[in-house]
């Protein structure tokens, strides 16, 4: 077959394996649900297409399909919020599916998330109105494509690990994201790691571990 | 003057400011030791050469070189150590100094560390056969140069967050850490964050921030 | 003519020309197909679309095409099968068509081919479960995409060559294929060398010269 | 002979020509300059190192050389002071010759400057406790290394326009510069545009150019 | 919400906020121009596709759609024009969308603009029979794609800052306007600073901040 | 208006402007058509698509649309042709619009042409059984995709001078044909020189330039 | 300790673990070649420079050094030489450091080699006397630097697989090998695979294990 | 041995082979000048540094060392120069190095050249001013580094090939020469071609060619 599901991840890094939808067919993607759902894991596909989500939530009943973070989730029983928070910030209004996509990853794991959006550095005030929120988070995300400043002036105001996410927002030298990236990978504040451009899955899931450590 | 130190950030983001000792002179090092130490707070300097840290370590009381880590550090009384620990995971013999000036900095926060060096996953059994310890890290840093594999497969084994840290070691189409760096940034497994290329400081800086959430 | 048809290939290469399908008119193709059968040989395009290949193998009568290898086949009279055989490993199910264009093509040349797909090293219990198939292989193709590190796995399992096929699968800072390419390049195991992004064919043609040697 | 002497330049562009030291030899250089000082004109050369500024300094009286900047200077008459300032800010110690190389051109056409060195986003409090000072200037240089993300806040903050100079310093990803620069040009301010990595010189120029603007 | 409109804008940096219209959608942008009208502010809205305007045209009265230049505007009252003015050059005809976002945004803001437009160096007589109206203007903007030479010839012929445009018109190695931005960051002439590649945008808001200097 | 017809250049260049094809309207290239048409000079319109060619020839009588070439020509007379021939090599058949660019615009500029097509250096012998013509050519055009082999391997073979013509034919990391670039810039043979990837034009143009050396 | 040698390597891999020597200190070489040497194990280090390999080669008797492959092997009983035989070709005398590097790889595992040096394509007459050595060989090393071109001409010519090595050789826009890694990537050759830029140790440990397929 | 001398060049392609000095030893130079010297050729060195030239030039009596070229020649009778000639331009004096190893190159083969040195385009009246020189040579050589734009303003002004050379000659954004190279490549002129950063001596190869055709 043409997949291998790993039924073990659970067990292992104590989380159920994730479904990367893109470049999946519905055939493939309905597969793997099955083999998923036959084992009790709860479920969640990322980066699919509204094209792609409608028959299988049409199939797999109690699923839905998050459309601005184009994830499509299905959960057996809610899981219980924690109390300690995820704050997720960003930069544009262009970079919202990006932090909409660690915001429904960080909540499918049990997270509650506070979110700052358009707050980029640019009017400066916006995210300074927000630093009490900010220093009260277990963790931050911040989001933003362009130069990929914020990262770095979030990551000077809180005691936090920060986890930035590059989005290929942008156009001309921003070079898909790359530039946003780069900016960040530089940043000359410490407690800043780095994921991929455009994945807000990836930062989703290490804040949930990170938020949830005991 | 050249210099505006951040006396503040020891309140603002719970650790005093660090110098990065690369591309300052030894007057200006000194100035910088000298404005911290007068506010009474703990020093590191980091990528500091040998040349330089040797008049600095004369004239410094009680400061200590760490030659493999190319670290200074200062310290008026030595941290109780967590309870917890870090586990650093490196793939080759030359990427100990990287790992090295992880685990120095993750130390001087009070960190509990255990090395896991020369381990990469051309010879999988050798990270294999430390999978307990790793399990049992409550945050892992795998630095590697080359291929920058080991972070994905030491990813793939834990429930911890696990912070990326490429080198420059390689040569060729290593482009100077570059690859490694991007190969990290692609990982296939969660819960993996990557800091810039022989960021060994970053790494141990942001593992204690995790290591001692409370 | 817009082809000068390299039909003394066989004799010098031990293999007749092999048409690139891509950038070529169905019109293009026709005639190459048509020199290639007046002189008796046998015919394989690769990288043909589905609606290119369907006047051809209408036209064509014992003409198959292999839908997701994207790889049309004419062949006279089926090749024994060798005793040795191939193993093709892939990484995840989206490099699912790169590693069948290498298997269609090795087939093609009358290799026996063992395939172990998805088995990417995030849950490396899936490869290391393969152990006793990859190390009877007479060479090993492994394909990955994103962080490309599936083949320096392999190849500290084994004693035989792999060859190592980047994919384009990924996102961000996977840049089509570029980065699997370069992990796979740097890689710290022995034995292993590197083809095109997405090259299955290519994979696929020397590991079947590499499994054919008397 | 080797160079061409651009003595129209004063009365074409406003500004005499001014010499890249870089590359050139001493004999180079001293013909040059003896080709200017003969057509009575003011004297800059920029990236000089000590050691051939040492001689010129020598051979011509009244000529200074500025260390940290790396600028020769030779004025007949020292120009009048701007009433408007330019104000030059940097992010790190490390960026301060650049800053220098900024202000001492400034500074050779007449204008009044002000420093605010060492003031980077990591810690936002020593540059926005400057914004007085920042709204006063009429033109506003503002140099970075690593992320390059202090002139898309100082252009947040301010009415004036702002010259943003990317500096190589940083390490791994900063790749010489080239990530600070991209930063800057992809800045999500408005009212900034920049200029080649370390250049100092051409930063200083524009602004005395829109500082004495009447 | 998804928009944190940056009211105070106008107060701080002396223009309104600007909507960047790419990537947004037309139901966001009507609620940021609503919310722009509502506190009496002018509205500018770049990157904006035929297709999105229209709705927008007609919902909003007054709106003015500039389509070479892809731009919205909402005026309350026509600014007077400054008596100095910025003269925009461009290097061929196809680089005209990006002069024509550059002279809209200019003169949004008030300012006279003299065009000179398909006069790039390979005809160097076009652009020098323009010598005089270069000279006179305060500020002059050159826009070219492919090599980018025409703003270094600019900046060699007049007295006043020189604004430097890249566009991504060309093909091949011109690497989507990657040559041209490289270029014009490499110039030889003084007084050139440098934009995004096609921000037309940026350089009529930063071209208008400089022409009306009091 | 959008065009500054160059008509000097017939003078100035011994050849009269031709147009750029891409990126202009139909509206903009019938404009251009006219003014040129009015000056008696003679037309070509390079990188045209079938669609916008459809129009222009109906309303230009005379004027014919080369398909593969992609280039429309107007021409009052037909030139006499050259005596000595440029040839054309190309190495694969996805390569042949570019040299058929090269050869429509070197026949419209009256040079007798020769082409080898399909003759790439994986097939030696193609092109060695050409070496005749090769060396009876007074410039030679040599075209390539992928590795960009064959303007080498020809430049190896003949006396005359080699334009070298990269392709984007390829996948992979012949990343749009800046491999194939690369490839012909470092190439170990003389007597070579390089344009623009797919740049069929500016060969012929170079071509005839050198072949009509008088 | 700072290195876990892999001893089992022989066992799964077929050949014993070989030390990189880049990077390592003599002291750090001199533990891991004791620690081999109490295995029993025959010992490669690649990479060595001539000043550290002085006092190696004088405290293990039996040791050589290898200055053009700057390579030091100690081996305990020489290996009998393989009947069939690896054919090593290179484009220049600059690329013979690399080729020798091969060489010696493949003769301490006990293959018999014959080198073809200096015969590069732009004197195709060189490699093509060649033709029949080439052809008898059971596999070829294709070694090349600037334009890379040697490889894809080799591997047209024979049956066997191509192992090609891109060489830092060159200037400008070789960077660095960059260049000819990826013209070899491009092949439009069959039977071709590609190893790190200088990375002749790769090609020749590659080659002895197909060389010794049974 | 190392080297396999192509004394056939001379017949093949009308002029002998040339030693690439760069990378070679003295005693490779030497042993491959004694082979050229035994088949009563002409010999030109290239990139030869002061070093390895100077016992070059003691023991081959008649040999010239070009120190400002960095090339050595050794002539048996010096040849006759041709009535036509060739323009070599250059934009700075840092340039000079590479457009004398075009001159000493061309000279070699017997061509007259006129230099035009130090006339780049921040200072367009110098180059202007030989425009009726560029207008006579049959061939014209442009050399810039920065930008690169002076072949694009000399092809405009001529009927002549010129041939762009890039040099490596800038700082920043210049990359080692790739900007200028690029910027050469997508010159809006016609009639340019582009070799290698940095490469006088096959500009100085090709214009003789073309200055020498009959
Ligand atoms: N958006 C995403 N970005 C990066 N990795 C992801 C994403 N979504 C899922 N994954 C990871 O990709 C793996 C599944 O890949 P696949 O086997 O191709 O479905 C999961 O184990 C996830 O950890
Ligand atoms: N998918 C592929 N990738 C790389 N090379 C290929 C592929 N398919 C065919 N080829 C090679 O391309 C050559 C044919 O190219 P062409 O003459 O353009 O049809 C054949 O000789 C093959 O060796
Ligand atoms: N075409 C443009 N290019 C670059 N920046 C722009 C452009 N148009 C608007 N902006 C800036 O982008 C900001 C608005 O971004 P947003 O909040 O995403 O609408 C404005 O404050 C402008 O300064
Ligand atoms: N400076 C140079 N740049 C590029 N190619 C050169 C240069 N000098 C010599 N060559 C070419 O390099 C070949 C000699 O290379 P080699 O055999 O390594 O000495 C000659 O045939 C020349 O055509
Ligand atoms: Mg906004
Ligand atoms: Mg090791
Ligand atoms: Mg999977
Ligand atoms: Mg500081
Ligand atoms: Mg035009
Ligand atoms: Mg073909
Ligand atoms: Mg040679
Ligand atoms: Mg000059």
């Amino acid at each position: 077959g043409h997949s291998r599901v790993d039924h073990d991840r659970l067990d292992r890094n104590g989380a159920a394996e994730v479904i990367f939808g893109q470049g999946k067919t519905v055939d493939q993607l309905r597969d793997i649900m099955n083999s998923l759902s036959q084992h009790g894991q709860d479920i969640l596909v990322s980066r699919l297409t509204e094209e792609k989500a409608e028959p299988l939530v049409k199939e797999f009943p109690g699923s839905v399909y998050h459309e601005t973070a184009r994830i499509l989730t299905l959960q057996h029983t809610k899981p219980e919020l924690t109390k300690t928070f995820i704050c997720i910030a960003c930069a544009g209004t262009s970079d919202v599916p990006v932090a909409e996509e660690a915001r429904i990853t960080a909540e499918f794991y049990g997270n509650s998330v506070k979110p700052i959006y358009d707050a980029g550095v640019a009017g400066l005030h916006r995210i300074l109105a927000e630093t009490e929120v900010l220093r009260q988070a277990r963790v931050v995300i911040a989001v933003a494509g362009m130069e990929g400043a914020l990262p770095s002036v979030v990551a000077g105001l809180v005691k936090a690990p920060v986890i930035a996410v590059p989005t290929s927002v942008g156009y001309g030298a921003s070079f898909g994201g790359a530039t946003a990236l780069l900016a960040m990978l530089n940043s000359c504040a410490s407690g800043l790691s780095v994921v991929n451009i455009d994945n807000g899955f990836g930062a989703g899931y290490l804040a949930s571990m990170i938020n949830k450590i005991a």
